[in-house]
């Protein structure tokens, strides 16, 4: 349960939208737009048409005057155990895969949440201004004590093993998006309480220092297309399934790809019909087809109504292969250029630090630590 | 009773021995000594005996290999309110404190922890990896949540509107002492626990990433001379307290002094005699007297026997008189210089941050964000 939360929480996006320091009360406000994505490796098309492909949209969208910032949550990903070498690899492979899929340091920041210390300075300052009650009612702290012991109930559970860090992250989140001083934050649903809290801390941020300095962030919703597991279409298409087959990567060949969608499971009814109800695996096969080319679900239904599986199947495979074949093979081109690869990482933390700092510079004033 | 706790958890000091990085496990160690101490402002003779001559005296019989970093740990001042004004005041003060007694920049390394981001740095790390458990056995936040609420029994209180600070700041402290790898840390009692917390939390990380990076710091016992209430010898002498003539600051001019020592509360009873439970008054003042003159207290109550409270208080006055004069004027003086004052935090700034970053990059690489 907790892991749901937790994966569409954390390892999908946080989107923020963020405002320069000193127009604040004026001018009409220039958009910065940051969001996060946690390093767990080569992204899946659930991944894909759930947030990636949202952040080009966003960037081809913006105007000259927004700013945007995309970054990696390294930090985040400590809350979990993780193996340090694929962590590793699973950071240099995002940024590989955000380039990839179109993102472009020209124009968006691009940058690893690790290489600006200004979050976890000013995460610990928020700390000092975050209600403990606040923290203890979000639903992800719940339903990871609920996860801890297979307990239904909040009071069987014990809290003592869980570490800190599942319990103080929102606050770090909260960090990541007032850093950059957000006004709009694009995300999902399960991270709409999250963003009460950071909206909640900026507000008490302003309140005790008598000062405006936080724009209080604003959800900004973008269209999500969910895309199901291939082998259990009743769950959403993840990473941690164990069943390899239930998931595209956007690595994966055409061949893999192939077989995989021929392997989906779907229905002994004939014709094609958008139901996902009742034929939740070829309505999720609908779905897919539809989110590659863009279309709209029910168009497609209509198109292939009195074909058979193997014939949607095989509009699938192509769909999915026209989709993937560029970031696949341009994450293979761009993930052997190591060098150009830390040089997009540290030109891109340089600019999150210069904009971190002005903020940092008026926090440190108005507490009185400067 | 949490204050209590607090003033002497925080506001006191934090001893921590560093070693250097690479011989760990063969060569024999280099000390490298780090204290605490938060911005308080003007400190008293509770403070100058308790903590600070100490760190002088730390200094002068450091051997050449020794590092001594002394630090003012401003972020953990931000887990009460304060008053960012009087804050910033007391940051610089605090400064102008540590050169007016004695510490010496070409000697030791004096720093802002709020100027070394590797303290909130790895103190996020430290949080994924302490169990939630352990910061709720701290009897600072026990005491704390039964301050809340006037409450003799946990159950009674509620935690949900005390900061999350509060909670978790005995893991920035972990960090202040392991970001320097300590292996000794002179504390006073009432900070055992925290100690107790920092040597498990370097054991978890040294055991998860399987490495020997952090010494298990130790406790280090220092003399310290309790200088109780001139007004309420049953009490600390305390800068919350709201008589003023109950302490004497570092900067009170001999007339104050006197005017203080002789409205000291002691006894009717003839002649001098060292007796703490039935004379308090009396002992305190011999107490001062010996700390004063560096002599064994019993061997001031000789001196003093056969003589009147008033000959006792004038001895007092005059030896108090010639430990503050020193730090006084050196402090009048320095403390204009605001140049040089800020030389001294940067330079000082820059040598931890040199220290720590080597630590840190063994940090990010252990746990896979490098």
């Amino acid at each position: 349960m907790f892991c749901a939360t937790r994966s569409s929480a954390l390892r999908r996006r946080v989107f923020l939208n963020v405002t320069k320091p000193r127009n604040i009360s004026n001018a009409p406000r220039k958009r910065v737009i940051l969001s996060g994505i946690q390093p767990t490796g080569v992204p899946h098309l659930g991944n894909y048409f759930g947030a990636l492909s949202n952040w080009v949209k966003l960037q081809r969208e913006a105007s000259a005057d927004d700013e945007l910032l995309f970054t990696i949550v390294g930090w985040h990903a400590l809350t979990l155990p993780q193996d340090p070498k694929v962590l590793a690899t699973a950071r240099t492979d995002m940024l590989a895969f955000l380039l990839a899929i179109g993102l472009s340091p020209q124009k968006s920041i691009i940058f690893h949440q690790d290489h600006n210390p200004c979050h976890t300075e000013l995460a610990w300052i928020l700390n000092c201004l975050t209600p403990f009650g606040k923290l203890k009612r979000m639903t992800t702290w719940k339903a990871r004590l609920a996860d801890s012991r297979n307990a239904n109930d909040e009071s069987e559970v014990d809290e003592s093993l869980l570490n800190a860090g599942l319990f103080t992250y929102p606050i770090l989140q909260a960090a990541d998006i007032l850093v950059y001083r957000a006004t709009h934050v694009p995300v999902g649903d399960d991270q709409t309480q999250h963003l009460e809290l950071s909206r909640d801390i900026a507000q008490i941020f302003n309140q005790t220092f008598k000062n405006r300095l936080f724009p209080l962030p604003q959800q900004l919703n973008t269209p999500t297309k969910r895309i199901l597991s291939l082998k259990d279409p009743s769950s959403k298409m993840s990473k941690s399934a164990p069943d390899t087959q239930s998931r595209i990567l956007l690595t994966d060949t055409p061949a893999q790809i192939r077989a995989k969608i021929r392997g989906a499971v779907t229905d002994s009814i004939q014709g094609i019909t958008y139901d996902p109800v009742a034929r939740p695996g070829t309505a999720n096969l609908l779905a897919i087809l539809a989110a590659c080319t863009n279309e709209d679900v029910t168009a497609v239904a209509e198109r292939y109504r009195d074909k058979r599986h193997g014939d949607l199947k095989a509009g699938v495979v192509d769909a999915v292969e026209g989709v993937v074949r560029g970031p696949r093979e341009e994450f293979e081109r761009i993930r052997k250029e190591e060098g150009y690869l830390a040089l997009v990482a540290t030109e891109g933390a340089e600019k999150a630090r210069a904009l971190a700092e002005v903020t940092m510079r008026d926090v440190r004033k108005l507490v009185g630590l400067a």
